[in-house]
C-alpha cells in the first residue's frame, strides 16, 4: 500500500487573477469527476480540494502572493499513466492561464509514500535526497540498533544503522580517508580498528601486509553475509595470517592495553560519526567519545596515527565542538582533517588524523 | 512566498481502527482551533482536510490496508516552531494510539515549494534530491538555453543548465575523468576541447604542458566571472602561451579541419550528455552527437584518443544506444568507459574514451 505524492508549484511575477484562474480549470476537474470543496482560510488565499476516481485527491490553491500549488495523491495500483496525463493537462492549462505572468514552473519527481521499500534518506545536514533502492536485503533490531541492507542500482549494497547511510560498496573512498588517505606505509605496521563492522577497513588493511591487524567489534555477521563486494572473505574468520577480530565492546580491550603498555602504529576509529550537538541527550556520546580518544592516543606510539571520520561538512558546529574535545585530552595533539566525497553519501566528509604533539 | 510542506506517514502491520485513530487526534485538532471538513472517498479509506491559523493546511488520510499519512503545510512567515511542535504532538499521539501496530514511521524533511532559491534539482535518472543551497548568483536565458549559477554551501558555485547540474566548484573529478582519468601524458601534444564552457577542461590542460589547445565554445563569459575556482584566470583572454579559444560553432570548425587535414592528440567533447531516449524531439539530438563523433574521429591522429562523458550510470538504455553508435561511424572504433563519482551529482556518471581501430 503505497501513494504516490505529486507537486506542481507556478511562481509567479505578480499575484494570480484568482477567479478566472479557478475557472480555467474547472473543465480538467468536471471531466475527471471530481468532487470539489472549497474552503474559507480566512483570508490566506483560494484553497480548494478534490476527491476523483481510485481515491485521488488533489489540493490547489493559489496564494495571495503570486504562488500557485498543486497537489496531486494517488494510490498504489492506480493508473499512473493516467495520472500524469491529468497532471500535464493542468500543468499545459495553468501554463497557458497565467502566461506571460509565470517566473518559474517546478514539478518534482513524484514522493512515493508508505512503500515497502523506502527510498529517502535524507544527509546528515537534513537534506531530502532520494536513493535509487530497488531491494531490502536485511531489515533487523540488534540490541544496540536498527540494521538493514538495502540494494542500490548504482551504489550497491548499503549498511543503513539508524537511519543513517553507514557504508555501501561504492564507497571504497570512505575506507581510504579514515586510512589515511593513501599517504601512509602500513607494511609491518600494527593496526587496531575500533569498529569497521562492515569489514572495509580490514579488507583494504590486510592487503597492505601489516605486522598485525586487531579489529574490536561486537557487529559483524551482517556485513559478512550481505556485504560481501566490501569485505570479501575476511569476515569468514576471527583470526588470519596477520588480523585478528576480537567480538568484544572496545573500551575494555583499550583499558587492558593501556596497563599492558601494549602500543600501535596506528589506530582507527570507525565506531560512530561525530554528535551534532551538545544536547543533553547527546552528552553520554560525548562522554564516550571523549574516552576512547582519551585511551586511544594512550596506546598510540609516540610516531603512531589516529584516524577517524567526523561529519558531513556542513555540520560546522558538530566539527568545532569536536576539534575542542581534541584540545582537552590528557595528552596534547595535533590534528590535520581532509573533506572527501563519499558516492553513497550525497554530501562531502571531513575525516581527521590526529597525532602526539 | 514559498510554503513549507511536512508528511508524516506511517505503515502499519494490520489496518489501523479508524474510529479511534480519528478520534484520538481530535483533541489536538480542537486546540489548535482547525476546521475540519471530512470528505467521501467512495471507499477508499477515511480523509479529512483541516484549515488552521496563519493558512496552515492539514491532510489526514487513513488508508484502507495499513498506512495514515499525514500532509501539514504551512506559510512563509508562519511560526516553524509552532508547526513543527504540532507535527511532533501529532506523531507522538499517533504513535501512542497505534503502538505495536507500528512498521515504520517516516516523517521527511520539510519540502520547500515557491522559494526564491530553488533547492531541488533531480538527478538524470529522476530522483527527487535536495541541493544545499543558499544564493543564486546568476539566472538569465541566453540565445540557446537557461544558465544558472547557484552556491551550495559544500559544493561551491554550481553551474545548471537548462535544470540540469552541469559543474560545480567541487567537480575536478569530472574534469580529470573526461581527460582520460589521469592516464595520458599531455606533455607536447596538440588538443582539441569541443565545449567546456566552465574552463575546467583548459584550465587543467593548460597545467600538463601541452603543444596547443583549441577550445571551441559560444559561452564563457559567466564562467570567467562566476566559476572562478573552477576555471582560475584561463578564460580571462581569448589566447595563451598554449592555447587559444575559437568563439564559434563546432561544427564549421571541425569540417574546416577536415577539409585542411588538421589532426589533434586529443579530441574532448564536453558539449552535451548522451540523450535519453530516441523519441523524436531527440532526433536531432542524436543526429548532432553522430555528426560530432564522426568529425570528432577524423581530426584525430591514429595514435589519438577521443573522450566525452555519457550519462548517468542508470540509464542503461541510453548508454547502450550510444555505443550502438559507435559501431556506425565512417571509421571503425574502440571505445572504453569508467565509472566516476562526481561530487555535486549525486549519482554515479559515465566517461567513455574512444580510439580508432
Amino acid at each position: 500500500m503505497a501513494l504516490r505524492h505529486y507537486t506542481l508549484d507556478f511562481n509567479l511575477s505578480s499575484p494570480a487573477d484568482c477567479p478566472s484562474t479557478v475557472r480555467g480549470l474547472q473543465s480538467i476537474f468536471q471531466e475527471q469527476e471530481m468532487t470539489e470543496t472549497v474552503h474559507d482560510t480566512e483570508g490566506h488565499g483560494y484553497l480548494a480540494t478534490f476527491i476523483g476516481k481510485n481515491g485521488r485527491f488533489l489540493v490547489f490553491r493559489v496564494h495571495s502572493h503570486g504562488l500557485v500549488t498543486l497537489d496531486l495523491q494517488c494510490c498504489e495500483g492506480d493508473d499512473i499513466a493516467q495520472v500524469e496525463n491529468l497532471l500535464n493537462a493542468l500543468e499545459n492549462k495553468l501554463s497557458s492561464i497565467l502566461h506571460g505572468n509565470i517566473r518559474r514552473v517546478k514539478r518534482l519527481p513524484a514522493l512515493t509514500r508508505g512503500a515497502a521499500v523506502d527510498r529517502y534518506w535524507p544527509t546528515a545536514d537534513g537534506r531530502l535526497v532520494e536513493y535509487d533502492i530497488d531491494r531490502v536485503l536485511y531489515d533487523e533490531d540488534s540490541a544496540y540498533q536498527n540494521i538493514k541492507i538495502l540494494h542500490s542500482q548504482q551504489f550497491g549494497n548499503i549498511l543503513i544503522l539508524n537511519g543513517d547511510v553507514n557504508l555501501a560498496d561504492s564507497d571504497l573512498p570512505y575506507t581510504q580517508a579514515i586510512m589515511g588517505g593513501g599517504k601512509e606505509n602500513y607494511a609491518g605496521k600494527e593496526v587496531l580498528i575500533l569498529g569497521g563492522g562492515d569489514g572495509g577497513i580490514l579488507a583494504e588493511a590486510v592487503k597492505l601486509k601489516p605486522k598485525m591487524i586487531t579489529m574490536v567489534e561486537i557487529s559483524f555477521h551482517i556485513a559478512a553475509t550481505h556485504m560481501k563486494k566490501t569485505c570479501g572473505s575476511v569476515l569468514d574468520n576471527l583470526n588470519g595470517d596477520c588480523y585478528q577480530v576480537l567480538v568484544e565492546d572496545c573500551v575494555p580491550v583499550l583499558k587492558k592495553y593501556v596497563e599492558e603498555g601494549k602500543t600501535f602504529d596506528y589506530v582507527i576509529n570507525d565506531l560512530t560519526a561525530v554528535p551534532i550537538s551538545t544536547a543533553p541527550e547527546e552528552d553520554s556520546t560525548w562522554e564516550f567519545l571523549r574516552l576512547i580518544l582519551d585511551l586511544s592516543i594512550k596506546v598510540l606510539r609516540p610516531t603512531g596515527k589516529y584516524f577517524t571520520q567526523g561529519n558531513c561538512v556542513n555540520l560546522t558546529e558538530a566539527l568545532t565542538l569536536y576539534e575542542e574535545q581534541l584540545g582537552r585530552l590528557s595528552c596534547p595533539v595535533y590534528f590535520s582533517k581532509e573533506v572527501v566525497c563519499v558516492p553513497s553519501y550525497m554530501e562531502l566528509w571531513v575525516f581527521y588524523t590526529i597525532w602526539k604533539k
